[in-house]
């Protein structure tokens, strides 16, 4: 993890980005490129583990309409994995077994970030469909039409969980005590967010290359500190800033 | 429960329906007849806690693609739920309050068939989504258009359970031993199914008053009648007859 871009051109499987050195006017990733199909069958893993981790937490909500809040923006989950495998499926790469090597960060993720209660639920839709749409959409940029346009489609309607913002601010502004802990949450969901990229990115170099490329970076570091940053603007429209 | 016709026609709330003797030439049911509004409430409550059993039961699944089959039929559930609910939204209905008052009956059978295997879990899957369909279609064949038009469109993907006929149909034939288990299993379905279809009817005359008016009824035994030899139909498929 940490990889320079160095380290990144010499265990690229494909070979052919030429400029590894950060600059805007790179040239454009191929649509064969390896780390294209590693990122649909990351994302597609993404969407099953959030969907059962939003069923699952769906069980704090207070009432029947928090709970098909959370069912609706799971079952908006499963549309996205029908997109990815459509897409895999197009690259002559079959779902399932691509997804699965990417089991152990998600379920890690989601393992390390159960909520303990309602208000926290909230925090880490909200903030983990976030974080999802930043790193996605940091990397879709500068990424074949045809290959950003899936990744885009499948981050369109997390405007579902628009609903939580209303929900948490008011909570938040009520009480100083749950802004303080709600806050030191969403840090930890950050944390562990970046512990579990950071093994995926060391498992697969492929992503790596995808992602300097495409960010136009020089150190993996910076890719990190921009989730950061995206990061602490979520925190203030939670009112926990 | 087991309302006679005329029980029926005395506590109709709506008063529209002058023939309810069981003739297959019956005046068309009104859009406003209330029981169309307490079906889609019934129906919308019965998509929320399908989607939640679903994603529960895939617990059991015993590999990732038995996980996301049950996760893609539990998420169109959920589609079904909201065209339920933009249904009763145009009747001037809040989808919320009007499904409240069947999650007693829904929990209920449930919570009194909830699977011990992964078998069990398929049946379950597969006799709950065709005794909906049973139940639901033998209605709506004498609504009017508009509403058959939503009860048809919500029950159209169950053909997502076809995934469950082979893998039934292998353990069974494999193993007398599960075919038995499996062919009481589906029976105690029915019997719970139709139980609480009892208590629900006991409560809500608008729906008996439609039922028998849709059905062409004399006697509701009738109508549980049919969903039991369609019931028997179905062991068949899956080598449980």
């Amino acid at each position: 993890m940490n990889s320079t871009p160095s380290e990144a051109a010499a265990s690229a499987p494909t070979g052919e980005l030429g400029d590894l050195s950060g600059h805007a006017d790179a040239p454009p990733i191929s649509l064969d490129h390896a780390g294209i199909t590693e990122l649909f069958a990351l994302l597609a893993y993404g969407e099953v583990a959030a969907f059962y981790r939003l069923a699952e937490e769906a069980r704090m909500a207070p009432n029947l309409s928090g709970r098909i809040n959370m069912a609706a923006m799971a079952a908006a989950e499963m549309q996205h994995y029908e997109v990815l495998r459509d897409a895999l499926g197009r690259r002559g790469v079959d779902v399932v077994p691509a997804m699965t090597r990417y089991a152990s960060a998600l379920e890690n993720y989601h393992r390390l970030t159960t909520p303990s209660t309602w208000l926290e639920a909230l925090v880490k839709t909200y903030v983990g469909d976030a974080m999802a749409a930043d790193f996605y959409l940091q990397i879709a940029d500068v990424m074949p039409d045809e290959a950003a346009e899936v990744v885009r489609s499948v981050l369109a309607e997390t405007g579902h969980s628009q609903f939580v913002v209303a929900e948490v601010r008011a909570a938040v502004t009520a009480s100083d005590r749950q802004r303080h802990r709600l806050a030191l949450w969403s840090r930890r969901l950050l944390g562990e967010a970046i512990t579990q990229a950071q093994f995926v990115m060391a498992d697969h170099d492929e992503l790596v290359d995808l992602v300097m490329a495409g960010g136009g970076l020089s150190q993996m570091t910076e890719f990190f500190d921009r989730l950061q940053n995206t990061h602490n603007a979520r925190m203030q429209e939670l009112g926990l800033g």
